[in-house]
Order: structure tokens, then C-alpha cells, then sequence
């Protein structure tokens, strides 16, 4: 099928869920309501590490209205955890971070269940506790000291505070800095940022007579959380079924299980239903924010700014459980490489506890953090050498066929027309110095997240098609972008899909909406799907138009064999009187590029899959006495693949911009000896309307190999480049670079003030 | 596969929606309930046959909590039915029957919506009505006047009231009286019952902000209910989303569109979610009974008995819209040649339209109405001439390989089987006269309705399998049938199934809980899904083990070939890693047996579709002085081809059982010039547990051909014989033969006292 002949893949057309989300209609978690509900709360440790003396929940529990008080004397002693199963439902003899959960109450109404909560008495003996991550490297204070016991995916590397060690290693790195015209080293520090989702956690948890149990929530990864509720639970995973009434926003952090576990167990224990929601306290204390980063790049270049080599190691704070820490650290290191040719890599990541919460997966983990170092760097060697930051990248970047970090074969490589049309958009050519004004440029890549996807598509006898997938619709559009393939191969209308919600019993596996992969996984197993009912729709054509299978055609709504047809309605009711109907399984799953392994340890993610790549360009002014960054312009150059709706894939480009300004500019959770100062959102400091500028969306289409009419992940890559670009913008206006995020207006006029001086 | 050898298939097993019934946890469609919901109640005619001179909503639409009144103005002009369309929601110009429904009111409560019906002002011009189905053959006075206008299937006959007639002819009928021994004429009566089923009809609606609905509802038919709320709303049937989260019995009465559309409408109108809920009175006024009927045979026998020729007429009262009656009369005819050999058959009935609610499929539809007056004039012809009752039965039964009265090929006869096993139960040999004590015997059989069914079967990570369908358990325990079949196919455990719940969007269609199929259709389907998971399942042991494909079998959760074996669950975790997992759809349809159409007119249901075979005994005494009817023991031999689950077949007959006590003996909705003179539970009076004897089951295993390990239908038929049995034990007891149902104490007592006199 030839691109331009597409009548639904490729157009601007409205999203599906758009309008019962604008009027207010839309079902989301937090709204799902079951008679006779209960409500949840959780108690909460008020100290970073401690060992529990006294925990006493009779007075709670005899409070009138209060059903059910649960510790974790009530509940199965299960570990459980992506990487490493080091996580418990509630603390155990010790708290090991302010905000740990020590027990929850299930009320009739939730003022009385947060009364209850005062009501529990809880006495605490305070231990050494550790909160830097790069201290708990090497420090006697263990947050696990019983970590060796914890089971463990085979390939993480661990010890003491570390929970996982990833390395790249190509080349000789010493050698080529030994020979290196210049060797540059800094150090960088990225901060706890919150996914800061509309919606809080949320979730209802009922069991029915036979012991299954069934929770209604807002998670990305329905089957990840219910194989999670079934270890917690202790229950075959079948047993528990995950629906998805509506999500307002994950960006990773509703990957991992969130309040369903509380819900869960408060259920069983009431034997009624019992509703659990976060509040922005529990969001900013307990839940999975972009790690904070400590970053460390040693970059060796020839006389005109060629990389020759590369030692970078990154340190990721994941709090007091691993989390998605080894595997985010692990994904750094590709990062950390840049989409940059370097003969020479010596990348190293850890992941480490300290005595804070956990952290998790934030749109494109690890990637801004990384990117801010390295496009940071770009900038400051190509200062030192006179070279425009333009033509320092395009004199390094990757090209097609050339190599990754982990020695895999690089495709349909688009960094340099993203660089030009960035940089074009941006106007980089004409940049008089203006006092405090300044424009900056950044690059990168990303990879679009493998794993299977299938779905199961009907169609009905009125013509349509009925889409039922295990992927949640987390507000980026994708289910739309799936749907505009299947109708497109169906020769349908948009409108005519409709789309079951997510419930894990009734829908095929899908891996989640996670990792850019959601159109792109979905899309490839519609386009499967839409094979098969073709086949059996033909087949039945054959018989009704006395015409060979091999002439057909899907055309406006119908099976064509030269001059004769019948429309896909017809055959559909023929379907369902000879037969079940026309239903086909769909099933879609990316295969990993073949990468060296010699080049890697211990790294669980070893080559990108289906690389996008990157250019961001900005204009902005700095308020010399303020240090109040005011952006002008901002413009960002994404390689797609294929648009397959180019509307919404802007509006991912625009939100992640707006997050990637918060991250730059503003957002960290506070913490001060493991305590979180700022855990309201008037002090946790995310970018409104008002603070983000109109972004310019130049949309690169080179065609990928594996997705679906070409089209690449979209999702996660435009947060991730907005650090960088906008540090580089703010050294272009001031003379400096700030190696620190967030680079608040505070930092910003405290540096040029120190430099008035 | 061998009966011996099963492990699931053919045992006791606990139906699997047991332990939520029990314990009150299910939750059935009147028991739903959502946020924000409204209440919908519907205004009713107080006259059977009028003109609605004036409607005003006004008052009531003022009402404080009031939020919508509608009426048929307010909604798309539409005739909906099966057979004929000719029903609408509201009464148009004229109302045709007392409860037809005028107007729908959604309040706050239901308190308010009731308090907003009385607002309503409504002014009538009375019309002649017709209320007795004879006269309604011949009547000026015509239900329909308009009658011709109205769309139906091609092959009804129609005219006048007559909303279908159908014939089955054979032989010469004339010549084969002329030359009998002798012919007997009789005439008999059957009354209107309810289906009796223990929850309302009962539906909530609620549209998507995209105009979609959803409806949560009690149907025994989600994909029926879908289309025709599709006609109402003038949507595509696609954009109706029907959900089944439970139903407290249905018996037939809930096939067709009960309540759903009223709430649908309402709550279209209020943009809120809306329940609407039938109370007793409504339920006795305007739900779908079973036909009222007048039944005339005559039937010529030679001197042994043996049956020469037949002539019969079924008239069925089928109330203001023809609903399920024309397919009801065809079914009628059938019954009416009865399981035997006759040569001359000349059977004719019809389908009419009275002024009185409109009737429906109430199980076995037709069936107890013909097989009473065949079985009951069996009994007057043997003791006529002479002859045992069970011999005259022996002496003219259908054997292997005979004709039907369609000129089908009659395959898996177990008649005589039948009505041995029961006369030796109940000890028919010894039947010493005693004063107002006798013994009954009657036979019959029935069809398992065809339709297609598919299932969508996943097999789990943990080896479990879920099993998505669009059959409803209507609480016959045939879904815990078919999960039986697929856990013996899978080599699963019963408690290893488990099963979503109905939804038109996410299930494949199935054409529906009726007309004896669900355990034997979605089995079949169960059977197909599972051979397609072997294949699948085979293919990547094949991989795993280094066997070939050919030596596999199932055994124990496992793939076995040889010494070598891998479990299920792991088959399916590396399905899911590397495709989409195990899932397959399977689909089953009953292909229809041939017939001789030159038999047949205007007969849309031609032949029996795998029929079963019954025998019914009784043994009763009649009190001499109040004529109430008290039984001793009641024993069914029923052939099933193949005991599915045992126990829950037992239910079927001992509910079956009942509901024909219930009509043979009490049950009758009692009209009077068009009212209903019974519409509460307290004189509708349905058998209670203390009135049902224990009932002896007889499970009789004559494989069929096209059923799951040869299993018939089983639903419908041990409702069917009860009312002839139990008049031929009556005039066995008493020396007469009441040719009324029901057959009350006082019709007995007052037959009796004539007779003494």
C-alpha cells in the first residue's frame, strides 16, 4: 500500500477518546464507583529508617465505621519487584523511607478511614539512615542489608546499595584519550521529577464468591499489575483481572503497581468492595518519579571536534527499592554514547538505594538526564574549540549502517536531516549576540519498546469493526493511531472502530502502553489481523460473486473482484449465519537487532530497537537580574517514521516539551534528610499553560523497517532533549553552562551575579 | 476420545456460578448500579382498546427530580419484531392492550418517577376490542388494521389478526380417516403462564459522549437485544454495547427486548445512566408468557391402535404483537404428530393477535400445549379400545432411521428407551385400582435449536484457560458444560476455566441462551477452540521437546510426546514472549437436516435440528372432595446422548418438572374483558418448594451425531410432558380426562361432583 493513497492512516483526524474526555464523560479510575464501596487509606512512616517498636491498630479498629485495619503481620510475606524482588506491601520491622506504608484502613467513608489512621499507634527507633546516592556507593549504612537473599533476574549485577550495574565497553578508551587532542570531564546533577499525571493513582478492588478478584484501575500495564496483585495476592494471575476504566495520564509512573495491592487486600479482608485514591502528598512522598542523577562524562576529541573516546558513568537514586532502577540504568548507557560515532566507550551505570521513595520509569528513563550531560558537553567542547554546536554534531553523528554502542546495525538514520531542519526552523544561522538572549540545539535518539502485542478484531454485521486489545489508551493517542491501520487496511472509516476498554480476561496479551510501543505494537498486530479478515472476508467473497480470491480487493467498504462486489456488511452476516462470524488474533512482536555481546555486562537491554531520533532547537532570553529563563521559540525535528496522525504526535511532542521545561527548568522533589519539604503542588513547581511557549513540530518521516507503514515511537522522545537544549540556549545567553538541573531562576541569577562580581 | 477415559466431561462438578448465587455475591442486572443513575418507570394503558384522545406530560415533566418525560413523539418512528414487525415502543395513536406502555418517565428516585406516572393526563376514546383468539380468527374488529404495511419475514402467512400459519401435510388425511378403525376429536384449552423467572427484567443505559450505548441488562439474547435496540435507537448495531452482568432465570420470557429500551431512551434524553426495573403487576400485565391455546385433534387409528391419519389445529393466542408466535405455531406442529408413525398428517396453526399484552417463547415454546392434547388423547384412544397406555405408545413410536413429520431422516431414536426406563421406574406393572389414586404416563420429544456459536479461548501463564463468550449462563449450568468439554479437551481441571462475562462488543456472536443449545453449541465451539490450541500448542512443543508434532498428546496440564513432556503453562508463557500468546476462536454451527419441503407451508423452523426423546410417569391421587391433586412420585427418563454434568441436568428436570406442575395444575394469568384479574404473586399462584415432590431423573445416553461427546439439548424438554402425564394419571385416578389446563382443584372438583351427581 502506497503511502499516498492512504485515506485514515496519516490524517489529522480527531482523536477517539477526545470528546468524551473534553465533555467530561469519560470514566477514568478515580471516578469508578461500586455499591456498597469501602474506602482505603494508608499509614505512612514518618521516619526515613527506623526500626518499628510498637505497632499497635486496636484503637483503629474499633473505631464505628472502620471495617478493616491490615499490617503486614495479615497479609502473605512476599518480595516483589521488577528486577529485584525486594519490595514488601507494607514495611516489615523497619520503615526505610518517610512515606513507607505501615498499615491500611478500610472505612465506610474515608474521613472516618483518615481518623483511623491517626488512631494507630506506632512507635519508632531511629537508625542510620542514607540519602546520597553517590554516599550509599560506598557507604556501611545498608538500606538492605539482607539484599543477597533477595531473587534477582539473572543478568542484574548487584552489591550492598547497588541494585543493579550495567557497562558498554568498546575499544580502548584510555589509549584513545592517551592520543586525544583534548579530554574534557564534568559533572552533572539531575533531580526527582514527579510524572505529574492529572490523575492520581486509583483503584477499586472487588472479589467475587469463588475467590478471583477483579480490579478496576488506572495502571499502563494491566497484566504487568496482575501478575503483580497475583504474587502479592498469592493467587494464580488468572484469578485476578485488571480492568482499565480510563487513565488520566501514566508517563510511566502507573507502569508498576500502585494503590491496587491496598485495594486488593482490603477487599478480601471486608469482603466488600474498597476504593483506595492517592493524594498529592502520597504522589510526591510514594510514588515513581524520574530518578535524580549524578552524571560523569570524560569525552576525548581530535583537533576538529571528532569524538575519539568515551568514559561516562551515571548513578541513579532509586530510593529505598530498586524499582525500574537497573534497567533505567541500563538504558542510560545508550544514551550516554549519544547518537554520535566514538570509537572508544567505557559507559558504567548503577542503580542504588537510598532511604527516600522509589523511583521509576518517567518517560524515556534515564533519557533526559543522559542527554542533558552529553548535548551539555557537545556544547561546551565545541565553545572550547571554536566550533559552531551545530557542526560539531554533524561532523559526529551516526549515519545509516553505521554502529550503535552495543555493535548493532543502525537503520533508517535520520539525525542529520533532524539536526538541518531543527537548526533551519530555529534560524541557527542568524545569531547576533543579543545581550541575555540566546539560542541553543540539542540531538538525540530513542528506541521504540519491543515485546508482544495481540488483538482480536471482530467485524460486525452493520460493517464495522471492533477492536478489543490488552493496550490502555493513556492519553498519547496511540489506540486512535492503531485504529486509523486497521481502518485503512479494512478500506473503513475511522468511525467505524470502536474499541473495547481494557480488562485482562477478555483481551489478548499486550506488553503496555509503555516504551513508544503502543502505536507501533497495536498498529503491527491491526495490520496482521487485518491480513487474516481479508483471507476469510475473500474467502466468503469467492463463493457469493463466483470470482477467484486473487482478484479481490477491499474497496469503500467492500470486497471487489473487477466489476462485481458485495460490501463487508453482507459478509460479515454471511459470516455469522454459516459461521462464528469474522474475528481474526492479531499478533505483532519487534525482534531485537543482533548486537555484540562482547561489548556488554550485565546490561538486560542490549540494542535500541527501531531507533527515532531528534533535534531540538530554542530561543530564549534571560532575565540578567531574575535569572527567570522567558523562551521565545521552541522547535523540535523528530524522525516518526510515518505520521500516522500527525495531530496527536504533536500533541505528544508538546507535552513532552512542557515536561522536558518542567525537568530543565523548575521541577525537583525536595528532599531534605529524607524528608520531602515540597510535597503539595504549589511547591512542587510543574509548568502551567501560562509557562510554555508554542512548539513548532517539524515531523521527519524515514521510513522504519518493522513498524507499521514505517512509523517509529513516537511518544517518549520529545522530553527528552528540552535539558539540553535549553542549557545550551541559557550558555549562549549567559556564558555558562548550569550542570545542575532543575536550572531554577534562582541558580541562574545567583551564577551571574557570582560572575558580576 | 473415550467416554470412559473422561476426566471432566460427564462428572458431578459444582456449576461454577454456584457459590456466587448461594452466597448472594453475584450480581445480577437488577442489582447494577452507576454513579449518578436515574429512575425510569413506564406509563401504562388502563384500557385494552382506545384511542388516545390526549397526552399530556406537562405536570409531570414540571416535577421537582423529575428529568425527562418521553413519549412516542419524542422518539425515531419504528416497528421492531421478529417474525413481523410490528411493535413500538410507545402506543402510537391508540393503545392496544391494558399496560401498553404510553409514556416513560427518568426521575432522581423511583419514588418520584412513580409520584411523575400519576401526572400524567391521559384521555381515551374506547374502541371494540377483541379478546378471544377464536373470534380473532374471523373478527371485524382487527388488532392491526394496518397489519398489511408492516414488514416480516418472507415466508409468514398473514391476514387479518392472523399473524402466522403454518402446515405440515402427509399422505391423505381424508382417505386414512375414511378407512380407520376409529376417529377420535378432541378438543383442549392451555392457559397463559409466566415464565416465573425470580428477578424482574431489569436494564441500565448509559451513552458515551461519542452517542455510543451501553446496557447493562438480564437477556437471555445479548446479540438480539443489541439489534433491536440498534432498530430503536437508529443506530448501527455496533454503537449498542450490550453487557450481561447476571440474570435470575429467563425461561424464554427474556429473549426479546424487555426494558432495555426504555432506559436506553431515557437515558439518551437525560444524558444520564438510567434503570429501569418491572414490578410484579407488570410483569403479569406485559411481559411474554407463554401462549394461550386452543388445540382441536382428530386422529384415526386401525383396530391394534396404530395411528393412521391426523388432523390438528393449534391456535395460539399471541396478544397484541405477534412476538415469538409465528414461530411458535410452526414449532406446534411437531408436537402436534408426536414422536410416532403416521402416514396422514394434516396440521395447521396460527399465530393471532388479541387486545391483551403480548405473548412470547416461554421454554419448550408450544410444546406442553400440543404434547397435552396429543398425549392426552393417546390416553383416551387406548382406553377406548382397550389397550394398555404404554403399549398403545410402543405400538406406534418413532424407531431408528424412521421420518419425521417433516420427512427428516430421524437419527439417535431413544424412545422406546424412554418410556420403558419410565414405566419400569414408576412401577407401571402394578396399578391395583385404588379409589382417587392412578398413574400417568406421556411421551414426547423436542429439538436443540441450531445457531451459530464461537468461543475466544486464551490459555493462560499460569496454565489456566478463560473462555470468552457471548452465551449467557442463564442458570441452566450450561456454561459450566461447555467449560467441562474445554477442560477435558485441554486436559485441564474444571476449576482451571474460567469464564468472562457477556458483552456484545468484546465476545463473539453466539446466537443465544435458547431453545435447548448453549451447552451443546458453545461445546461444540469449545471443542473446535481446542483443537485449534493443540495445533498451536503442539507446534511450539514441537520446538521445545525436539518431538515430532504427530506423537503428542494432552495429558495432566501437559504436552507430552513420549518421556518427553513440557507443561501448558509454560507453553503459553513462551507463546506470550514470543507472539501473542495462545488464543483461539471456535466456531460451531448445526447444520439443519434435510426435509421434504413438499411437506411443509409457510413453516420457518422445518425439521428437528438433533432431537431428544422423553417419557414423563406419574403416580397421584385426586382428593375426592376438594379435587386438589397430590403426587407421589414423578419420574422423567430423558435421553441427554451424552450427561454432560449430571447434577446440573438433574436441575433442568426437576425446574422443568416444576414450571409444568405449575402450568398442568395452577398457573393461569386470568383475563377479564382485557384485565388482568391475577397480576400479583399472591393469586398467580406458581408452585412452591412445598408443592413439588422430589423427582426421580432417568438420564438416558443415546449419543447424537452432532453434539459435544453426543449430547442432545436438554433445557426445554422436562417442561413439556408434566401436563399430560399428570391429566392421564388424573383420569387414571378419577375415570376422566380434563381437556383444560390448568387443571385446578376446583375444575376437578366440580367434574367430580358432577359426575357423582
Amino acid at each position: 500500500m502506497s503511502a499516498r493513497n492512504f485515506r485514515v492512516a496519516g490524517q489529522r483526524l480527531p482523536r477517539m477518546d477526545g470528546i468524551g474526555k473534553v465533555t467530561g464523560k469519560h470514566v477514568y479510575a478515580a471516578d469508578f464507583t461500586l455499591a456498597g464501596m469501602l474506602f482505603g487509606k494508608i499509614l505512612r512512616s514518618t521516619r526515613a529508617h527506623a526500626l518499628i517498636r510498637r505497632l499497635d491498630t486496636s484503637r483503629a479498629a474499633a473505631m464505628p465505621g472502620v471495617r478493616a485495619v491490615i499490617t503486614a503481620a495479615d497479609i502473605p510475606a512476599v518480595r516483589f519487584g521488577q528486577a529485584v524482588r525486594d519490595t514488601t506491601v507494607f514495611a516489615l520491622d523497619r520503615v526505610l523511607f518517610m512515606g513507607h506504608p505501615i498499615a491500611a484502613v478500610a472505612a465506610v467513608s474515608l474521613e472516618i478511614a483518615v481518623q483511623a489512621l491517626a488512631a494507630i499507634d506506632v512507635d519508632y527507633e531511629d537508625l542510620p539512615a542514607v540519602f546520597d546516592m553517590e554516599a550509599a556507593l560506598k557507604s556501611a549504612v545498608l538500606v538492605h542489608p539482607e539484599w543477597a537473599t533477595y531473587k534477582a533476574l539473572p543478568i542484574i549485577a548487584r552489591s550492598g546499595n547497588i541494585s543493579g550495574r550495567a557497562r558498554i565497553k568498546a575499544g580502548d578508551v584510555e589509549a584513545a584519550f592517551a592520543g586525544a587532542h583534548r579530554v574534557y570531564e564534568h559533572r552533572f546533577t539531575t533531580a526527582l521529577q514527579h510524572p505529574g499525571y492529572t490523575e492520581p493513582r486509583a483503584a477499586v478492588a472487588d472479589w467475587d464468591a469463588n475467590g478471583n478478584v477483579t480490579v478496576w484501575t488506572g495502571t499502563q500495564l494491566p497484566f504487568d499489575t496482575q501478575n503483580t496483585l497475583a504474587e502479592i495476592l498469592d493467587l494464580p494471575s488468572s484469578r485476578v483481572r485488571v480492568i482499565v476504566p480510563g487513565i488520566g495520564g501514566g508517563f510511566g509512573g502507573k507502569l508498576r503497581i500502585g494503590v491496587e495491592h491496598f485495594a486488593a487486600l482490603l477487599a478480601r479482608k471486608t469482603a466488600r468492595p474498597v476504593r483506595v485514591i492517592t493524594t498529592s502528598e502520597e504522589e510526591l512522598t510514594h510514588s515513581y518519579p524520574r530518578q535524580a542523577t549524578v552524571v560523569t562524562l570524560k569525552t576525548g576529541v581530535d583537533r576538529d571536534g571528532h569524538l575519539l573516546a568515551r568514559q561516562g558513568r551515571i548513578v541513579l537514586d532509586c530510593g529505598a527499592y530498586a524499582g525500574s532502577g537497573p534497567a533505567t540504568a541500563a538504558i542510560a548507557l545508550q544514551v550516554l554514547a549519544g547518537p554520535y560515532k566514538t570509537a572508544a566507550l567505557a559507559l558504567e551505570s548503577f542503580a542504588v538505594y537510598t532511604n527516600k521513595g522509589t523511583s521509576g520509569s518517567f518517560r524515556g528513563p534515564a533519557g533526559p538526564m543522559a542527554n542533558f550531560a552529553v548535548e551539555s558537553q557537545m556544547d561546551m567542547i565545541a565553545a572550547d574549540l571554536g566550533l559552531d554546536p551545530l557542526e560539531i554534531r554533524l561532523r559526529n553523528i551516526v549515519h545509516e549502517g553505521d554502529r550503535g554502542p552495543s555493535g548493532e546495525v543502525l537503520r533508517a538514520v535520520s539525525i542529520e536531516e533532524c539536526l538541518r531542519r531543527a537548526a533551519a526552523a530555529i534560524g541557527w544561522d542568524d545569531r547576533k549576540p543579543a545581550p541575555g538572549r540566546g539560542k541553543g540545539i540539542a540531538c538525540g535518539w530513542w528506541m521504540t519498546t519491543g515485546g508482544s502485542s495481540g488483538v482480536y478484531v471482530k467485524i460486525n454485521p452493520d460493517g464495522s469493526a471492533t477492536l478489543v486489545s490488552g493496550a490502555v489508551e493513556i492519553g498519547t493517542g496511540a489506540i486512535t493511531g492503531a485504529s486509523q491501520i486497521l481502518a485503512e487496511e479494512l478500506s473503513l472509516d475511522l468511525a467505524d472502530i470502536s474499541v473495547t476498554g481494557v480488562d485482562t480476561q477478555a483481551a489478548p496479551y499486550d506488553y503496555g502502553a509503555q516504551g513508544s510501543r503502543t502505536a507501533f505494537s497495536v498498529g503491527n498486530a491491526c495490520l496482521a489481523a487485518a491480513a487474516d479478515l481479508r483471507r476469510q472476508m475473500f474467502a466468503i467473497a469467492a463463493a457469493q460473486l463466483d470470482a477467484p480470491v486473487e482478484a479481490m480487493v477491499l474497496r469503500d467498504k467492500h470486497v471487489v473482484a473487477g466489476d462485481k462486489s458485495i460490501s463487508i456488511a453482507e459478509v460479515a452476516r454471511i459470516s455469522r449465519l454459516s459461521g462464528g462470524g469474522l474475528i481474526a488474533h492479531g499478533t505483532a512482536i519487534s525482534p531485537s537487532p543482533a548486537y555484540d555481546p562482547g561489548r556488554l555486562e550485565n546490561h538486560p537491554l542490549p540494542a535500541w530497537n527501531t531507533p527515532s531520533f531528534h533535534a531540538h532547537a530554542v530561543d530564549l532570553s534571560v532575565d540578567p537580574d531574575t535569572g527567570t529563563v522567558d523562551i521565545h521559540r521552541y522547535v523540535v525535528a523528530q524522525d516518526v517514521g510515518f505520521a500516522i496522525n500527525p495531530t496527536y504526535i504533536e500533541g505528544q511532542i508538546e507535552g513532552g516539551v512542557a515536561q522536558g521545561i518542567g525537568q530543565a527548568l523548575s521541577e525537583e522533589i525536595v528532599y531534605q534528610d529524607g524528608k520531602v519539604m515540597n510535597a503539595n503542588l504549589t511547591d512542587y513547581k510543574m509548568p502551567t499553560a501560562l509557562d510554555v511557549p508554542d512548539i513548532e513540530s517539524i515531523l521527519v518521516e524515514c521510513a522504519s523497517v518493522a513498524g507499521p507503514y514505517g512509523a517509529k515511537g513516537v511518544g517518549e522522545p520529545p522530553c527528552i532533549e528540552p535539558p539540553a537544549a535549553i542549557a545550551n540556549a541559557i550558555a549562549a545567553a549567559t556564558g555558562f553552562w548550569l550542570p545542575s538541573l532543575p536550572m531554577t531562576a534562582e541558580k541562574i541569577a545567583r551564577e551571574l551575579r557570582a560572575r558580576r562580581k
